[in-house]
């Protein structure tokens, strides 16, 4: 093998191929960057076996040359060195060539030599069939993952829990994340090419990793989907990631379709005022906070902890309708929830103090969180 | 007490005395910032009771209002709690109140009851008199901070090396730290206002932390020194430091007054160089890289993990003269002496591979870097 590429692109792939890689590995040879050079380019891959990514590198984008393949072959090189490295070549120029698994890089007058790995003990990436693919625009895509994600559980007692649920209903794509205390639902009207309908679950961990490599301007990524895989398709990175197994539990009847006090209050506000209250209730029991209508449109937010002291804030709301209400709940799932919803306000609708409350933007019900409260009144 | 104060100027003083406050101290009244209102302004106190820092904040400046005392007193308040509380206040002006040690921090709607801490059992500050103070611009100080402090120990079997040395000596300001395998020295004229000489040793953590409350564009530091204890004086700031015990060794025969070959460098190119080569050899042995003259003025860096492979970098200096040279040190050693020397040029003169080599920028002999060789070749 033996190429001349661009240092800019190779940095940019290997930083891309990186979030698969993690040193806590198993399988040694997945602790290694796999290099592929072929007529038509670099390709370089990663994995952790959990999630895949492929970055190719052509030789010609824009008419301007990024790599001259020089002879085709492959290697896998230990990713911690192999990152550095690039990084901080002196030049623009790099050479690569490898000559029974010794890898010389060399730029302007450093030279490196690695031992490499044979390339054939690197595992096979899935395969997966053109046929059945949605396409969502990355914005989109990325907004839909961060709504959700951040709710999926962190405890492997129900490991099924620790991913994001995602289907096809009626043309809508149906995202659910829940822990069991705190539910995060996204719809999105897509395109889809075929008939197709899919009831997956992806790993939240893969969707973080995913959302940090895509890039806003990107063009729309193609999703396919098989039995246990998935496989996010950019212009020159495909991302794949295993499924969860197991049935996801059935979150609709936990959304209740009826209130009994809805309140009207702006987001940023709301968010500061639950995030100064949970200072002191950090310490105490499990960061609650407790929330009550005093009249006139005016809604109280206080935490008591013993030893430290106690806050008490006001806050003017846009409207409050229906009963009375006090209830406490956890200010660290209102500010997860408050963070990524969309607008300037919010509408929050009860159904009394143990039941668990719905949060979304005024005038739009693409999004939608939900809270269980906690007994403490 | 009672007083009503502007909330950006309350923040930059607290955040001030933070930097002495740790949650690990064995004195359960050091977790908490001392506030004493008197008719002047208000003073926060913070300490770990090797380091103190007092912060006062005047009742006007610039003509501006900043604190309105309505009644004087003192608290001590959970330093934890209070720094995110006073961030995270929602108006300008904060109004705090002291009754029976339970204290009201009140901002718009917001309200925080603490549970302060008698202010009379917080140690006291040691009493410095004013006779012997030597003035030092703020620039510089912050100068000799960084090109000393570095080279300290961090190993607390030689205490005293874990501090930076200071003496005076016929007007100049000699700052040495040593770790046993390096040195670092730094000399510097000063405005001594009577006859004075010390030589003391001030912990290395402390000079860190002096130099991340300094703002450059600061008035000079006046510098006060009693047998135990060092303050450091700016317009609203008092910086305490305790002295280590101890004889700091004489390191002047350390130094090689001779060479026996002379190399100069762009510090940037060699820095970026050895940077290159320790990336393979900060896994292997203590991360040391290979150095030798190549004849032509060429020096080749070099390192060689077996484990993972080699690197060689070739390098053009401005000049070598005197013998051929192969020697081996600490890449880490040199790229820290490197990274705080000024000037684009440094010479290093060398007198053996097995003896201490000095660093110094051409033109400048106000500053020196010593690094003794490892022993491969």
């Amino acid at each position: 093998m033996k190429f001349i590429i661009q240092k800019e692109n190779l940095v940019q792939s290997v930083q891309d191929v990186m979030k698969a890689i993690t040193s806590r590995t198993t399988i040694p040879i997945l602790t290694g960057i796999k290099i592929v050079a072929s007529e038509e380019g670099v390709t370089l891959t990663g994995s952790d076996s959990d999630i895949s990514i492929e970055s190719f590198i052509p030789k010609e984008e824009n008419e301007q040359e990024i790599v001259e393949i020089q002879q085709t072959g492959s290697i896998v090189l230990q990713a911690k060195f192999f990152s550095e490295i690039v990084k901080k070549l002196p030049t623009n120029q790099v050479e690569i060539v490898v000559d029974n698994f010794q890898t010389t890089i060399r730029s302007g007058k450093s030279e490196f030599n690695l031992n490499g790995l044979d390339s054939e003990e690197y595992p096979h990436l899935p395969q997966i069939a053109e046929q059945n693919s949605i396409k969502v625009p990355t914005d989109l895509l990325k907004n839909i993952i961060k709504q959700t994600v951040f709710a999926v559980s962190t405890s492997e007692t129900r490991p099924v829990l620790t991913g994001v649920n995602w289907k096809i209903e009626n043309n809508d794509l149906i995202c659910i994340a829940t822990d069991s205390h705190r539910l995060a639902l996204r719809k999105a009207k897509i395109e889809i090419e075929t008939e197709q309908s899919f009831n997956i679950v992806i790993p939240g961990k893969s969707l973080n990793e995913l959302n940090r490599i895509l890039d806003d301007h990107d063009e729309p990524v193609e999703v396919l989907v098989t039995e246990n895989q998935i496989l996010f398709k950019t212009k020159h990175i495909l991302f794949f990631s295993r499924l969860l197994e197991g049935n996801y539990p059935d979150t609709n009847r936990l959304i209740p379709t009826e209130s009994k006090t809805d309140i009207i209050v702006n987001s940023k506000e709301f968010l500061q005022s639950i995030d100064r209250a949970s200072l002191l209730a950090r310490e105490g029991r499990n960061n609650v906070v407790k929330f009550s209508t005093m009249g006139e449109n005016v809604i109280e937010i206080s935490s008591f902890t013993p030893e430290i002291g106690k806050v008490i804030e006001e806050l003017v709301s846009e409207s409050v309708s229906g009963e009375e209400l006090k209830i406490s709940f956890s200010a660290k799932f209102m500010m997860d929830a408050l963070k990524v919803l969309e607008g300037s306000e919010v509408k929050i609708s009860f159904t009394g103090a143990m039941r668990p409350f719905v949060i979304h933007p005024t005038n739009d019900d693409s999004t939608l969180q939900l809270i269980l409260p906690v007994r403490t009144y």
